[in-house]
């Protein structure tokens, strides 16, 4: 209408796969109105119910190609492990011009499993919203996850750059600021933030879990002490997790290297008595702290 | 005066060392008149200062002798590794009746590092209130800090009844709940609750402290995927920390060994692409995090 200023920054989104991450940008796109037409695609009819429960999906179905036919843009939030089949159920409804994004927390995986399958004028920009929360599912979204968070996007060289752009400012309404950087280094820094932390959460968690049940018992009940934490980055989606292991094998495999030498020259000193050595340690960890501070992600 | 009611649980409490816990503990008994007289020792000048700044101590010294003089309540809140030293110099203006208790995360250590100097007569009542912040010092406390968490107080068998009730009775007046235990039982559940995860935050903040400078950078500014938690229980106390794990080593390790075998078993999964192991793991720890939020301690 006259007047009105259009809003919108794709005509049809398409989401593959609804879980935490996807239902919280179509609650951005919703609320914002930044697509004329919200398709969703998933694997089950409870997840496609759930979506129309939250008005956030104007049409679902169990057939990618279905979602994304006439789409312009194709956004993918579905575990790694099912990039393979997604690509190659969507592939024949994808028309030319349109990108292809996804929020994956490993990247090289969408130029193996994804690029492959997509048509010539396709566009594939693959991205990363660095943030969550350790619960799953489309009920679990909020609009506000992203907000004052980074998102990397991990465009191969030659990429349209008019693509780019319109994926950078999708992620710069939902509040993010945005990263671009080769889909490896990516790779290798997620590793260690993100990978090892979760690896190792999820490994001293199962420490406990394999207690007597009084100890155990007792474990919960003095959580407070430092392992609540890790209980809830434990808590994270299995599959997810289990496919960016799986997909992020190489650098995580070489962050637990150096991860397990720092372990065992601790266990050294502990065992030692070598107090100057832990204190030592134990004073320099604390300046990472205050980057992490100055850098406003604490 | 007639009708006030007497809200005093202590005569005069003396804190032996005024840092986070100590100075929380203070603002409590202050804010609820809990002790007609507190004073406080400590060993640095700056400390003492801080301490009559915030209204906490209405005497100050550098001589535990000096403060508990007079005292029925004593309040040891000074890393484990100061206790032998600690005792031995208060011990000769103990008066008996007095009661002794401490606020370290370790307990076997008050039996032996502070029992052996108390004169006859004088109760002690070693405690712990499973509480705290990644803030050191007395300027980091707050009186609400304990409310809804456990103390847990680990008296030795046939210790006077009638002290440990009082004991107990401040930190609920604090609004903690009581817990009480032997003292090498707390050690082995604190292992795991608490020492553990810290010596594996500390290690893997320490892992990336070595980086090269453009990756670190890179690992805080993407730190809201999982890093950041870790840096966070990795800017506690470093001298009591150091002190924790040197004195609780043998419950340390051995959970550490527990620890270690279940990482070597899941790296094992990752390097074999074995995801059904790594799922079912995933899937065990989220039961774990569902007890601690039914507990209330999430």
């Amino acid at each position: 209408m006259a007047g009105e200023r259009d809003t919108r920054l794709f005509r049809r989104i398409a989401f593959v796969g609804f879980g935490l991450i996807g239902s919280s940008l179509a609650r951005v796109m919703r609320r914002d109105g930044l697509a004329g037409h919200v398709a969703v695609a998933a694997r089950t009819q409870r997840t496609l119910d759930k979506a129309v429960e939250l008005g956030l999906a104007d049409t679902t179905t169990l057939d990618p190609a279905a979602a994304v036919e006439g789409a312009d843009m194709v956004m993918v939030c579905a575990p790694p492990g099912t990039y393979g089949e997604i690509a190659t159920a969507m592939a024949p409804a994808l028309a030319a011009g349109c990108i292809v994004s996804d929020v994956g927390s490993v990247k090289q995986v969408a130029f193996r499993d994804l690029a492959p399958h997509l048509p010539d004028g396709v566009h594939l920009v693959p991205g990363h919203p660095v943030a969550g929360t350790e619960h799953s599912g489309p009920e679990a979204g909020f609009a506000e996850l992203f907000e004052g968070r980074w998102c990397i996007l991990t465009p191969a060289p030659g990429t349209d750059e008019g693509a780019v752009e319109r994926v950078a400012e999708l992620w710069r309404r939902a509040g993010m600021m945005i990263e671009i950087m080769d889909a490896g280094h990516h790779d290798q820094v997620l590793a260690i933030t993100s990978h090892l932390p979760h690896l190792i959460a999820y490994t001293i968690v199962g420490t406990a879990t394999d207690l007597g049940d009084d100890l155990k018992q007792e474990v919960v009940k003095f959580s407070a002490s430092g392992f609540r934490d890790f209980t809830r980055i434990a808590a994270s989606n299995p599959v997810m997790w289990r496919d960016i292991f799986l997909e992020n094998r190489e650098a995580v495999l070489e962050m637990l290297g150096r991860f397990d030498e720092d372990l065992t020259a601790l266990q050294r000193a502990i065992r030692r008595g070598d107090g100057d050595t832990l204190e030592e340690l134990f004073k320099r960890t604390r300046d990472i702290r205050r980057g992490v501070i100055e850098a406003d992600q604490a």
